[in-house]
């Protein structure tokens, strides 16, 4: 059993982790650190754990006397970065899911996040934690970055395409993502008679999900990002044009040859039914991505999507599997979970 | 026109009462106060005015050189008797939407509230904002507690049973609520990700309006309440029992004789159809109080329903329609909105 | 008072006429067809009418017995163009909610439908009900054809800067809205279980809508739509480019000059606050539709946003503003209501 | 590996039984029978099961060339009785999830269903299905029948103090359901625009399930059903007088003593905290059963809460939990998923 421990594990990602670390039969959770809830039971503000755990969450100096192998970080953005330093002193393999160390040129981060980054030389020691991209890397690398969300959703749906040269021209991206998350503390916007209902548009351009997208396909990309009804799920619709002369049936090809054989990645294209394209809903608890797409020979663009749940794939179920991918294990190991259907 | 003021404007309550109130033929609005949001517009933080106002709030103590002569007053229990005495001086004609005058026995107050009342004195000053069991005293009257929004539905529901001795025993009432009626503050439990979905029993028992239901229809109430997902809507379940040898027509008939010939209570209790019994997701917006009943006739109980828009019928609606009967004017002024179907 | 009749009452867009109809002081409707609900009560399928009419369905056939000034028409799109002969000789002012006589160029219509139109000829008779852009036309129009509900949104977003040539290339339209858009008889797909919270790209391209944009703006329009977890709303996200040199504040001069004095369209572009762009949470029931825009000073790019109520301003609402056009009175008239928030 | 059937496996409690069975190290599908969909993928109406399986639908009649070990029943109510005789050739364990076996007196049975039973002399033979109170006769048990999901909830919650004694006079319960509860075909009622956003009481009386509970607690039990929004979960209120001279200590021990050591029986009564009584929305996917209670000590009365979700715990999880304990696996066996939070 290898030894576990995470920061920040009072919010939703944290949360999430505690589940999913819980549920996996090769590691074991020896803290989980929250400084304003120190002393009190994980199961207080995770109340699906009751039962599942007696574990109390402590405060974040404990950490230098606790032993553990992986350290799993879901702490805020900016702030990460300045404790980084620190962080990989504490354990051999540091997964880290802020935004810190997500995108490579220290300039973009900048400009993303209006702050200067704090520990460039730190950057390129990270590998981005997808492993349906990276899994040769993730195999030994001990500094993982997961992607954020949205950008996991839109790396997924956009990269086959862009890897291959399919596409040209600007990727325009609608991001739709739940309550979820904006993280436990939603403040007045995030409270359930202004939440509810909502299509909120709340960032209309420059989203740093948007960054992350572009670095990994290596064109410009133009994102929206609305607030919807949902606690949990994002979808994110993606424009592109076609290069000249690709058909319908080599976008269906660069799909398959890209996620044929991924255990988390599902490609949903069909011709009719009710789930013929990807949807969160029925992603929900799941590890799953589902992408899909749809092509107007007309005009020779396509519609690219992809979906999944925010708080698992999009966030501490993607950690865990590159926690697998890491060590050797079975990949589904501990995310076996298949989704719900109605839900 | 009358000269209408607000205390306590910024608020659910308030938003609501200012969107009436500006779409009132005979008042003009000359006041708005929040402390917190002088100076800015009403549009703000409530958004469904833009187009239909430029007022701006003003600070509490504006109000002592304002000429108006009703004034609404939707600020907090406990904190509004106090300073009740003050308002009083401030308008001929007040109506108060906060709890502290609503229950005529200081004592009762005080093992609901949890504090003793503060001006015990002004109680029997006011008469119940409740125009279907009080119309012709609120004709004459310039003190008026708008009952809450439970309690009004809860009272509509079971007062023409009660009144006529067709029930006996404890009524048993099971309230549902949408999240607005938590107010704008709705804190950590108002979170989205944690309300959306919830069926929340935040009041197993001792619940306030329960006492208010129990004083409008002198039996013993006993009372539940849970969180809905919804924002706007309540709906109470009222289990009674029948007295001997009541049967469905007399509490047919009881229900019509009290509510025939009201402009905002409709009888709804139908054989068949979807909307047979009161919903209030077609009440959204409206000041309707739909009332229903299914007797089972083998054991002589009833179950008694009332269903309305906890901000409209439920508050601001119901201190409007306290406002049309107080000077005179029709019933339904300003208050015509039917409701939405589908909604 | 003017006399009208609505063919196809029974459904969603049908019930919404009954309810604007009804509380409209200049008409009163004198026949509502289904032949399928015949002699039973408009409020039966409309329970939101109970107490505000006594009002049957009557067969279609009646209507030639029938007088009546002005004729509403919420038939099925195919079958009403096969019928508008007909439909033209019962009344002297016909208001077609159908799809049919929207499109001016048959072909288009044909590939949009899949269907060869079954009266050409009559297609120039019809002004477009949309009289934000052809209010002196509508004046005299005695066949008119209300837009889309999303054409309406689409159209009203972005054809004052397509009209001034602020705009170049193609227009993406990614369009999203509620479950009442499918009617009465959603079938399977509009089940709860499964329509509740989906993120449904049931028209990834070619939705007729996209159509009705392109013709009012003369762009090419790619339209993608999604159902999304509402009852009623509709909201576009159109991506444009800007001409070159085009910035923020001329884009802002253009929605003014549009819109400024318009009674039912509210141009929402501010810098912050939760509702700083448009959403149809805060629409429900009004007949108001939100149009407002970001700028991307970087790119010179811009997202322009609509927002409405389908049933309202994107159909029932729209064809009685028509109404109130065509016979001269105060545009608002029936139209009144605010809007709700929170909601 | 036993070899499981599936009899009705396209609606929604067979698509659960699906999800969970093939999750389910011990077993195998080996056939979902569904007349309508024979040789169609079982991912298509369960869209869910991608990737997971090959699996197609069969007729009914292949099921006599089928070896199996294990039948589950998901057909309807009525239907199953007759063909009962039929089903207990083809499997040496038969798991009934309809409702015709639950009740063990067939005018019990032809009162609440309104028809006589089919097969009054099977009855007896069936186990109810509810470890919690049978596991010892579920051991050896070959015929078993699952309890409804309203039922489960209200069982769980009411027999502890029934069986104690520590209750008296009539359980008034009222249940509220998502709707998934309604199945696949959910007719018009079900549709979205008429099922969101419903706090629907559609059996104010006379609901099946109030028999089982009565049957199971020994009680007179008056039970309402309302539909609220959700897709998925259940949640009864059970309010039930104490005996007299009962403490809230007493409530505590009998539901510590009854559900101590159950694997998925949680007693969850806390004095404060967003999530101190059972509530269905973080039990979504899992085979939970929240139980919990609040005991008035002014009137000696409480409320008893049980809150689970309808297609698991309440129908597919349950009846693989008595597989389970037929078959002496751990009882937690293909049932470990968690629940989520926030959800």
């Amino acid at each position: 059993m290898l030894r576990v421990a995470i920061v920040g594990a009072s919010g939703y990602i944290g949360g999430e982790l505690l589940r999913l670390l819980h549920g996996h039969p090769r590691v074991t959770v020896v803290a989980a650190t929250s400084d304003r809830l120190a002393g009190r039971r994980v199961d207080g503000p995770h109340p699906n754990l009751r039962g599942h755990t007696d574990l109390c969450f402590v405060g974040h100096d404990t950490l230098e006397n606790t032993e553990f192998d992986v350290l799993f970080l879901a702490a805020p953005h900016r702030e990460t970065m300045g404790r980084m330093a620190e962080f990989l002193k504490l354990a051999r393999t540091v997964i880290d899911l802020s935004g810190d160390f997500r995108l490579r040129d220290p300039e973009v981060y900048a400009s993303y996040y209006g702050v200067a980054h704090a520990a460039p030389h730190l950057i390129p020691e990270f590998t981005a934690g997808l492993p349906e991209w990276h899994r040769a890397r993730l195999t030994t690398s001990d500094r993982i970055a997961v992607p954020g969300c949205m950008a996991t959703a839109g790396i997924l749906a956009v990269r086959p395409l862009a890897l291959e040269g399919l596409i040209e021209g600007t990727v325009r991206v609608d991001a739709r993502t739940g309550s979820s998350g904006s993280g436990v503390s939603g403040g007045a916007a995030g409270a359930h008679a202004e939440r509810s209902g909502a299509l909120r548009v709340f960032a209309p351009s420059g989203h740093r999900h948007e960054a992350e997208i572009a670095q990994a396909t290596d064109r410009t990309v133009r994102m929206t990002a609305t607030g919807v009804e949902a606690v949990r799920g994002v979808q994110v619709l993606c424009q592109v044009k076609l290069a000249s002369g690709v058909s319908e049936k080599e976008v269906r090809s660069a799909f398959r040859a890209a996620y044929g054989n991924e255990p988390f990645v599902r490609v949903i294209a069909q011709r009719q039914g009710l789930y013929r394209l990807p949807e969160p809903k029925i992603l929900t608890g799941s590890n799953f991505c589902d992408v899909g797409f749809a092509v107007s020979a007309d005009d020779g663009t396509a519609v690219l999507i992809g979906a999944l749940d925010n708080l698992v794939k999009g966030g501490a179920g993607g950690a865990v599997q590159c926690m697998n991918v890491r060590f050797g294990w079975p990949e589904r190991t501990g995310l076996e979970f298949f989704g719900l259907h109605p839900n």
